[in-house]
């Protein structure tokens, strides 16, 4: 995409857009303006997969009856470091900011908090969550089941877990946080559509097909599977993230997750759960801060192959993209800027300015 | 290695001969039998490269004054679910079982249990104390630093990151627990070491040397660096499990991680985390077994790519190994009984029978 065709739109700016869309598909003004705000957030620290991107099928997903906009979200069980959020269908983000909201209580007294939810939905990025910890000097730890299945058990051909992620947020004192964000596949399936729309292959890895051979056309990725990192390993991570997100909670896992990229109306029982670690718990804090910018610092600064410019720390580069984001907007494409005129003509809204 | 040089030694007596050498070095006689214990275990459950193998350095160690044989292993830090323990550098067994132990009391009434080591030593396999929460109806989680660094930065080559492993336990019912214990690395170095001792070369993937070109000779493993599972994934995972286990416990990580192949007298400041979660905090605990018995049969059950006969649950392999080690004794090769019989003739005792 070249400059001239990509507009940055301030995030306030977005924020109202999506707020008014929820709006308008008779989403109660504060449960869309929590949205809005998550979503906006997905998008200003670079997660574009996951924030206004998803605005046309979450509203699919609403008009098809698919999500309850009036959620009773309640704790069903709960002890003095854990709970279980049944969220009522309601949307992932208003279930998940509770969720994490409840998690931080408990951990800033029992030292930790788990929390998990079951009836929940697609909720953004997972280190939008993981990240909510950092500025309560806390460490926040994220698993969800994908809403998708593309990853069948190491050896087989059926496709019975998805790419099932993990968020990790570290606090740091002087450096940015160290926050992980991965799925358990090599590559997560929005960048497979993406290599498909740009008319280009994928390299060797990502996906074999059901002779467990290389898959390197995009187009052709209905007739293969995602790969997981680690082969064996990483269908044993997505497995264990299903089991903790998903089978714990009483949430789909495995053959009952549904996809929900096809299906719009069947509740999807997606479930997740954050975990809060209070740093403070375990000794002095900005003590452990200084330690996290050693370690930064020492991997940063280290001995590079030939033709590597820069070692990055996972979450440097988002984090780098939420300071450029907030100053000078966030990036929308052409293909992004018609897919949300369409939505607002669709729905009787004015268009993202 | 042929059967007809292999031999099978019955537990009780591999353990009962693990726990004289400790009591030959001056350990204290309950420590010795606890520690022999636990590396049984690990040896019955099949990770053989963390069970009695480990006798002859352990003991080095200890003649060499780098373990504490009196340590006062003592809670410094705690709250309704967390804890931090100073393992005043005494055998790491001895200090992650008191912590499994606590983090279980913890979990019990807080729902989850999260305690941290710090001071503390190499421990064994990462699953031997996951695993612990299975009898008391737990999922059990842990994580490690590395007692040597294999693993530069994603770009880099200074090795300074280990292979950082990850154990989860989950419970289930008529099925056996699924077990994951992995590496964040493609491959552990212990099986780099096993293939040079079989003069075999490894596959592309394992490792790399530093032009960033892929390395096939075990045997040049000094000129080159473990690759983490799927790039920079896997390298991301392995410092999120360093900061876990050791930065947040104010023990070793990065830099600050000694190798303890080459040095046995510097205390390791070995940091370790173990979490467990009480499956009745989230609901009827029977209910959930039978949800992971769902989760495992379909997987088990699915249709296999061509030339696959089975379908592993993680942990599966270990489960069975298990069984038939406690029934036919655990297999003992000649490598290991000659390095064995060289530690007793050392340190005066009879050999394993």
């Amino acid at each position: 995409m070249s400059h001239a065709t990509m507009t940055a739109v301030q995030a306030g700016v977005l924020c109202e857009f999506i707020t008014r869309a929820f709006v308008a598909v008779d989403m109660p003004a504060a449960d869309a303006a929590s949205v809005a705000a998550l979503m906006t957030e997905a998008d200003l620290q670079g997660s574009d997969g996951h924030g206004v991107i998803r605005l046309a099928p979450y509203i699919r997903r609403i008009k098809a009856g698919g999500i309850n906009l009036r959620p009773e979200i309640r704790v069903i069980e709960e002890r003095a470091a854990t709970a279980l959020i049944d969220g009522d269908n309601g949307m992932g983000h208003l279930v998940m900011a509770r969720a994490a909201q409840l998690a931080a209580t408990k951990a800033r007294t029992a030292g930790i908090g788990w929390v998990g939810s079951r009836l929940s939905n697609h909720a953004g990025p997972a280190s939008l969550y993981a990240r909510m910890a950092l500025p309560q000097d806390m460490i926040g730890l994220y698993f969800a089941v994908g809403n998708a299945n593309h990853l069948p058990p190491w050896g087989g051909l059926d496709m019975l877990l998805s790419t099932n992620p993990i968020a990790v947020a570290v606090p740091a004192g002087d450096e940015p946080p160290v926050v992980l964000d991965m799925a358990t596949t090599v590559a997560a399936y929005g960048k497979v559509k993406a290599k498909a729309q740009r008319g280009e292959m994928m390299p060797e890895g990502w996906m074999i097909d059901r002779q467990g051979q290389p898959l390197l056309d995009p187009k052709r990725a209905d007739e293969g599977f995602l790969l997981p990192i680690g082969g064996y390993k990483g269908y044993g991570l997505s497995l264990i993230v299903g089991l903790l997100a998903g089978t714990l909670n009483g949430a789909a896992m495995g053959r009952a997750v549904l996809d929900f990229n096809h299906d719009f109306e069947t509740t999807t029982n997606t479930g997740q759960a954050i975990a809060m670690i209070d740093l403070a718990a375990f000794g002095d804090v900005a003590a452990f801060k200084q330690r996290v910018d050693t370690v930064v610092r020492d991997l940063r600064a280290s001995e590079r192959m030939p033709h590597v410019d820069r070692i990055w720390l996972p979450g440097e580069q988002s984090h780098a993209k939420r300071l450029a984001y907030a100053r000078d907007g966030i990036p929308v494409g052409p293909a992004l800027r018609r897919a949300l005129d369409a939505v607002a003509a669709e729905i009787g809204i004015a268009p993202l300015a």
